[in-house]
């Protein structure tokens, strides 16, 4: 019985650790990859080197960084006193997304959840807190964008103790119909959160 | 607004021009992996570039070889007379697990699919047939082991009125229902198969 030669295994192995890539799919890839140019494959081996090297996490926020603080960060033109929870950096360009948000962001680098056995000191909450506490301009509202289910909800109930002790007010994104959505679709949770967040026209 | 910084961007586009990666999901790969250790990214992109690096594929059956020809063109205890025609190395290794197989192997390296612009050029069709002709050993048999979906039906029939005029015997696998499978959850066609090649017990 003849296996894959060992360069092939090792690649299918590694791709494999991906989250979401299992056995077949690691296979599929894998041999895809062995099809393409030789130079196209150099160039994702090269941008995952990249990235590793040069993208470093900004002290203050938690967003990315090429240099010290984040360009985030790094803006003047954005309000001190209004800081947005996020869980991730792809929650915090969902939000940058809509060009609305001119306050500064935290990323929480996750959310509680104590069946992956993350808790408090796997995030980034104390640094949160302590940004809220030392700031020269006080902080006057943080908006806790996490997502409405279970782990984001524990996670937004756990921070507004935390910040409502300091004096900071709390809120979160609304709840309701997604724009363009159908009633007929929608679950009966999110109608009734829609029914008790309605707003006079 | 904000975007990724460019080493992440990058990485974003390299993973999504992977098969079955989508922009969500390249961009979620590439967050996982700037949390991953250096170290273990640095040995996926050496995965990577050991892998275009060291693999060869073998000029006689086109499976992958580390060297000139291959571990199975290479093994003397295989059969010459009896050919596997397979569409590529992840269909060789699944035949090859049953353990059962003692022939040799052919691989296409894909099959005829019009829609995407896969015609007889583009698979080792022209290299199957010299293969035939110049076999010193003359090859009794073919198996056409490819799925049996419209395309690889096509590649099949295309391949068998080839084969046939060069005297050779073409057979392909049985079709009928998987074992273990279960006749209440098997599809028409797939049952009708399995009548029409009842087997006497």
């Amino acid at each position: 019985m003849v296996a894959y030669p060992r360069p092939v295994s090792r690649l299918i192995d590694g791709l494999e650790r991906l989250p979401g890539i299992g056995p077949k799919s690691a296979q599929r890839l894998a041999l895809w990859l062995l099809r393409e140019p030789k130079e196209r494959v150099a160039g994702l081996a090269q941008a995952l080197l990249d990235a590793v090297e040069q993208i470093k996490v900004c002290p203050v926020c938690g967003y990315f960084s090429e240099g010290e603080a984040c360009v985030l960060c790094d803006d003047a033109r954005r309000r001190d006193a209004l800081l947005c929870v996020v869980a991730d950096a792809r929650d915090l360009l969902a939000i940058e997304a809509t060009g609305r948000f001119d306050g500064r962001y935290h990323v929480l680098q996750g959310v509680l959840s104590p069946i992956d056995g993350i808790g408090p000191d796997d995030l980034t909450i104390a640094q949160l807190l302590k940004r809220v506490d030392d700031a020269t301009i006080p902080v006057e509202e943080t908006i806790l964008a996490l997502n409405p289910t279970p782990e984001g909800d524990t996670t937004a109930n756990y921070l507004a103790r935390l910040l409502k002790q300091r004096g900071v007010k709390v809120t979160r994104p609304a709840l309701g119909l997604p724009v363009g959505g159908d009633l007929n679709y929608a679950d009966r949770i999110t109608i009734e959160r829609a029914i008790e967040g309605r707003c006079e026209v």
